[in-house]
């Protein structure tokens, strides 16, 4: 039996990312009052599953709310996503496929779930409370362990005819790239994600380039990570610099493509990586002009104010999953 | 003084491409009559005026038709358009910027004229007429001497916020690559429209491959044509055969992204090149299966029904263009 949450009751929202899960208490003018952030475990969907109630239950625990308290939690959940019947259809980065991913969370919290796409979720946090609200046509861009955008028109967002409208992860950016979690090769997820960051300062360190990643990295299994990257970059390391600069003019093209193809209002990145490095952005930012200096018809859907960085940072899903239980957020 | 056109009146379409001209008298039934095609002369704005009017003119006597006998023609023109204002914006093919292109026609002609982007009459074209009639949510992609696309979301075209969604001949495709019209480099209209096909044979030619095309070029002043690199395919010359296998998969790569951007329910494509080569888009349907068969997330979009080619072939436009001054067109 569905029953609605009165004014009283806390909101919350959690963001499950492929590497992270963010979870917090909202207030009712959007406010993060209370917050954590765990890994994700990916080992099997069960694992995963447990991973993120046992990341719910903490969050209620260090804020002494019991079940009683609230009338439901609202999930943001990567990959392709059924929100009415609450499956996860598929992840690339959970590595799961058809999993009753409501019903699983339900059984183990004790109350009622709400579950919708992890980028659709952080667009709605961005329409709603961050530097896109009140846009009528928005794309927003989501760069971390996965890539991929959600696409307000009208106000609205656009599902398209099989709920997949904005996966241009998937689309090639480079042809005869590395291999992606799709099967596909040199998809822009698969240069440009924080996983294919590392892999490519990882790849440069591997034919013989020196960095300060080198002694730690070099011959050893353990893999770099992209903080690991970014961390080099401040300190000047030219492996970590270069990576950027060629990862930073891919991410430039997949906006330029997205602003040819929509002609929006803006454009608002978000996600864990691009809010992982201010150089990295600045990067997109210098080529973003490059490419309207050359370009008569890059300028006139270009402008300086059109692309803008998540006001919300790491908190825009978790606003977003908060909104789908908060039916005061919804305008 | 805005009449309209009575049921007798004959319908005038006039799509102008950047090389050639199709102008047309249809029927009521979308069906056409009469039709002629002259080249495009582009050496000044005055002289593609005088070409367009002339073409109109022509057709016009050889059907015996006068200027009290018709209401209103319609034309398609290339680049930006702004439709209301009768003005060519800018087009790269065509050479200019900020023409009274329906003023310029209205006082040659002595009768009103209406005009719009070429894609998009293209796309009305076939949304009426073609393999798109009654789809809610369409793409059309124009490869031509330029390359564009038209969105049509729930049945009505969605042109973005300044008239430019769908321009994504001139985000970047292969990086560094050829210089484009635009300013840019290695835009999409740079490496696969037909001057782009003509270009990339001819290098070939130039650094030494043997042609059944090398005789006639090589250290000629004369350029080659895309006709002519489709001519040598059907006789098996390995250079037009490369040729157009790179350039299929480019073209694919762009399919690939708008399936995955707007996971509409059809993509037509039309446009003087596409429908110059059965062997071109043979090579494209291969290199998307292949794309489908490889990535699991394109396989979701991606059918064998999903892309067409225009069943309306070079009168797309026509058809389009006529529907700006034909009410009864109109849904």
């Amino acid at each position: 039996m569905k029953t609605q949450r009165t004014l009283q009751q806390p909101i919350i929202g959690i963001d499950v990312g492929g590497t992270k899960i963010a979870a917090g208490i909202v207030d009712t003018q959007g406010k993060i009052i209370s917050s954590i952030q765990r890994p994700t475990v990916v080992t099997n969907s069960e694992a995963t599953l447990d991973c993120i109630a046992n990341v719910a239950k903490e969050l209620l625990k260090v804020n002494g709310i019991s079940n009683e308290d609230i009338d439901a939690i609202g999930f943001g959940i990567p990959g392709l996503v059924d929100a009415e019947k609450g499956m996860g259809i598929a992840s690339v980065n959970l590595n799961w496929e058809n999993v009753p991913v409501r019903a699983g969370l339900e059984t183990r919290l004790g109350v009622r779930c709400v579950i919708d796409n992890d980028v659709r979720t952080g667009a709605i946090g961005e329409l709603r409370f961050g530097n896109g609200k009140g846009v009528q046509n928005l794309v927003y861009l989501n760069i971390g362990t996965g890539i991929s955008a959600v696409i307000v028109l009208g106000g609205k967002i656009y599902n398209g005819v099989n709920g997949l409208a904005g996966e241009i992860g998937h689309a090639i950016q480079v042809p005869n790239g590395p291999f992606c979690k799709c099967g596909g090769r040199g998809c822009l997820e698969a240069v440009a994600s924080g996983p294919a960051i590392a892999a490519r300062a990882q790849e440069k360190i591997r034919t013989g380039r020196e960095s300060v990643l080198s002694d730690e990295y070099l011959g050893s299994s353990q893999s770099l990570t992209v903080q690991k990257v970014f961390q080099a970059e401040t300190v000047g390391d030219q492996v970590a610099c270069e990576t950027l600069i060629e990862v930073g003019k891919l991410i430039a093209y997949a906006l330029q493509y997205l602003a040819l193809a929509y002609d929006p209002n803006m454009i608002v990145i978000g996600g864990g990586v691009i809010q992982g490095s201010a150089h990295l952005y600045r990067l997109i930012q210098e080529q973003l002009e490059e490419l309207a200096t050359n370009s008569w018809v890059f300028r006139k859907v270009y402008t300086k104010d059109l692309i803008k960085l998540s006001s919300l940072g790491i908190y825009t899903g978790v606003l977003g999953a908060a909104a789908l239980v908060a039916p005061e957020f919804k305008k």
